[in-house]
């Protein structure tokens, strides 16, 4: 494992953004864009969990609507209370994982909602890619920016910012070795999906196949250079180095891109053209860090 | 316990600094004005097992100097191999927190070392009084500025920048209730020390009184606008709201005035004139984080 944490390494702690991780980004434009179309729109709805569920509470919140998040029964109380902290409405009674997208429609069309996707939604990816934007401020070339892939939110969002501006830079995506139908669907130039829930610590990269718009992004039009696997090994020693020497509080999911640079996956970087990592978050289970702390 | 932590709170994170703590400021500057007053000098001895000693190992090896760092026995292998990770020489044999003041006094007249004390040494707290600078820099007129009391170097070197640039703000420290001896210096105008090993997780701040230097800046001369001091459990729930809310990676210390933000004893701050709170250092032992975090 590569230990020099310094000469070609910047990172992007997406952890400190408000509501805890880079979604904030695209839920705010969502949010935004769609009340500059629809001033009358009473409210929007999602189907996640995680962190776009806080992130879309929190950004209806600022433009004045109501939010309400599908959530899957049995989902750990901390981020029911997350996203309730932002005034979201739940609605956890009957709902899976299998079901949820197809209960936050029926929610959408009974109540004259709209539905905000977590990723495959054009407002939350081009709001995922002032990422790529603020890191171009700080870093005019960076060698190569890297980005976990879930949806494909974030990194069709940085990749097109990137491919206008800053076209010589690898944009490289990492997914868990575990889930990796992202790293198929690129390398076999359709679109391929998991058949299973991966048993993975990065629980915010678990979505079954990249969205249609994430796909044309990464896949048809090329913009990203590859995407790359870390191993679950490789991902828990990748947080504790985070925590111990970067001294950044993030969730397991924001380690990919950390393990992916320490494993040697991706380009070391040079001090002109360094290797950028986004660190997606910091809404990690306490429980969770604590077991890979004592470990 | 207060619970927002947006509207007139600024934080200062030196858990993001080079050697993650504030110390590297003192070090730096201690050792950079050596040399150029002494070109010749071939080295610098400290007696520090924890964030000094790194920090002075860090300086001494940027200026091409050696460092030894005298070190009690029985202290956690981490701390030695973080001094060593930047070349510093550790001295252990024999060493207990009574006598390694003297032996690094031995070992500087023996070896024509220069000692660099932890923070009763002008220069070291020059250094930190750099954090003062910094902070003015992004907030012109903060209403408070609180910092980690322990022998008094940091918030010496603030408390001395803040009076010449900022004389309104009203500097504020922090100990452990179980190590209030700077807190009672303050209050009684005469040096009061602890007459016994403290039992507290704020290990940064456990020396037994200020030292001579930062008496005349706190106490003398008045800079210090109050010392307030915060219990262990207000601690331990401040350190888990800096993790799982900040989502900053801060040791047991730094947490102290985060304490004292949540349960009242500082201003709450403006939108004008922000309370801004200073995170002293990352240098945690996970062991004790991963037990907190799973209380």
């Amino acid at each position: 494992m590569r230990t020099d944490l310094a000469a070609g390494l910047m990172v992007k702690p997406e952890s400190l953004q408000i509501t805890g991780s880079f979604k904030a980004r695209g839920a705010f434009n969502a949010v935004l864009s769609l009340v500059e179309r629809e001033p009358d729109v009473a409210g929007v709805v999602t189907h996640s969990s995680g962190n776009h569920g806080q992130a879309l509470a929190c950004a209806a919140r600022a433009a004045g609507l109501a939010a309400t998040i599908v959530v899957p029964e049995g989902v750990t109380p901390a981020k029911i209370a997350g996203i309730r902290s932002f005034g979201g409405v739940v609605v956890t009674e009957g709902v899976t994982y299998d079901n949820r997208e197809e209960i936050a429609e029926d929610i959408a069309r009974s109540q004259g909602l709209r539905l905000i996707h977590p990723f495959d939604d054009w407002d939350v990816v081009h709001g995922a890619g002032t990422i790529g934007l603020e890191i171009l401020e700080d870093v005019p070339a960076p060698g190569a920016l890297v980005v976990p892939v879930g949806g494909g939110g974030q990194i069709s969002g940085v990749a097109l910012a990137l491919s206008a501006l800053s076209p010589e830079t690898a944009v490289i995506g990492v997914e868990p070795d575990v889930a990796d139908d992202a790293a198929r669907s690129l390398h076999a130039g359709t679109m391929q999906a998991l058949t299973s829930d991966p048993a993975t610590l990065a629980e915010g990269v678990k979505s079954k196949s990249i969205g249609d718009r994430n796909f044309e992004v990464i896949v048809s039009n090329g913009l990203v250079r590859d995407i790359v696997t870390v191993s679950e090994a490789e991902l828990e020693d990748a947080l504790r180095v985070a925590w111990t020497r970067l001294k950044l509080a993030i969730e397991p999911t924001a380690a990919l891109t950390l393990a992916a640079y320490l494993n040697g996956r991706v380009p070391p970087g040079t001090a002109e053209h360094p290797t950028v990592i986004i660190l997606s978050g910091g809404n990690f289970d306490p429980g969770t860090v604590a077991a890979l702390l004592s470990a």
